[in-house]
């Protein structure tokens, strides 16, 4: 392999900061009160709402890339994001729109050029996040999946896309290690599962095939103060967990 | 959605007619004697090897930008290509090896700039397909993936990849209508998967699963002229085919 080292070896001086025409967005997503939520930034002086992303630097890769707008456009760090899709077509959204919206906030020459976007989704624990806007925004906050507002750019289809993305990787990836609390109950489990899929779950199907995943291990604590029999609680075993995430669960083993 | 008539809103005259730094590279797969093979060119004037690949226009989609650079390079057509990921480290090989290769193709000021390039793969039907080299290439030539040569760029990195992300739809969509011929044995298919897997597989299970995933049709037909029982035929029902691409065969339906 090449050392980083080599760029020295690129001197072309029409070469600019930034990345011409490739840019990414980052879908983040939640799960609180049984809800799937992603998070959302409101621009400065508007009532307009878009996804945290922005353009790629010559010195950075795409992955870097994504690290670092996600930090510094919602404060959010050490969260593990995904590639799962590149927007490449030609006309993407209504340019004319986005720069009557913006143009107060964002050089108008910036929009003039297509821009290729790469989609990222990352899973989050609700609870731990205190994400916080940037330098063009006004406000960083959760939405319901289920209640998005119309966001500016090809955004609501973007999140489209993540959940569709998110829905494949159920059936080789386990999901859930950073969307629920450390213990869990198997209804819980369930209802996140049902959140992701937008459908109900058969409960005794459903606790059958992810107990056969084998990342579980079931506690000896249990729930207490429900209405009802206090269920028991499970916790993801972290090692198989990763190595699941690492090696999908193959249906053809 | 917009439509492409705003094309005319982009009077940018520093655009060219080539996205700047973004390219992407063809993984095209097929499977003959029991083997997975690629399809690779060989630069004109050389024995070194790549995969089709190219840089996209301004007036089109990446994914029409792959349609079109797998026929100008190969002369394949209507061929269903998927993308599965994105190269975007910053130094992704050695430039100046790159460079002294093939300089005496392309004007070396285009090797000064870093390109992220997007993944594609194909899956074809190997006696269908009559592939042809372009003006850059001598030969285009089927290569077994166990036993590939040292590539130009990243590209054995990317195919790599390309295997795993098949490996991975495995889990969810069916593999085979693109690589078998319409009419083939379960052993055939049972091989067909075992070299995707790169591991051999149980036949009982193999069948038993295979089964369950209901796409498949058996014949009343049999292979004939074998040294043993002469075993069914089997051929994909193109519907439920269909279905499962799209929706995926869902653990958790």
């Amino acid at each position: 392999m090449p050392e980083k080292e080599n760029l020295t070896y690129l001197p072309n001086p029409e070469a600019t900061e930034l990345l011409p025409q490739l840019t990414l967005d980052c879908t983040v997503l939640g799960f609180h009160q049984d809800q799937l939520r992603v998070l959302l930034l409101r621009w400065k002086g508007t009532q307009e709402w878009s996804l945290p992303g922005g353009p790629v630097r010559q010195t950075e890769s795409v992955d870097e890339a994504a690290y670092r707008i996600l930090k510094e456009r919602t404060g959010l760090d050490q969260i593990y994001l995904q590639q799962f899709e590149v927007f490449g077509e030609v006309i993407r959204y209504n340019l004319s729109e986005i720069k009557n919206k913006l143009e107060h906030l964002i050089d108008p020459a910036l929009w003039y050029n297509r821009a290729v976007s790469i989609g990222y989704y990352a899973l989050v624990e609700y609870s731990k996040v205190n994400p916080a806007p940037d330098l063009y925004t006004d406000e960083c906050q959760w939405w319901e999946i289920k209640d998005l507002p119309a966001l500016l750019f090809d955004h609501n289809k973007i999140i489209e896309a993540a959940l569709k993305a998110l829905r494949r990787q159920l059936n080789w990836q386990p999901v859930g290690i950073n969307l629920l609390p450390e213990k869990f109950t198997m209804p819980e489990l369930q209802r996140l599962y049902e959140a992701i899929l937008n459908r109900p779950l058969d409960p005794r199907n459903f606790h059958r095939k992810i107990l056969s995943l084998n990342i579980l291990e079931r506690l000896t604590e249990r729930r207490k103060g429900g209405a009802f029999k206090s269920p028991y609680l499970y916790r993801f075993n972290k090692e198989k967990y990763e190595a699941a995430l690492e090696e999908g669960n193959l249906s053809f083993i």
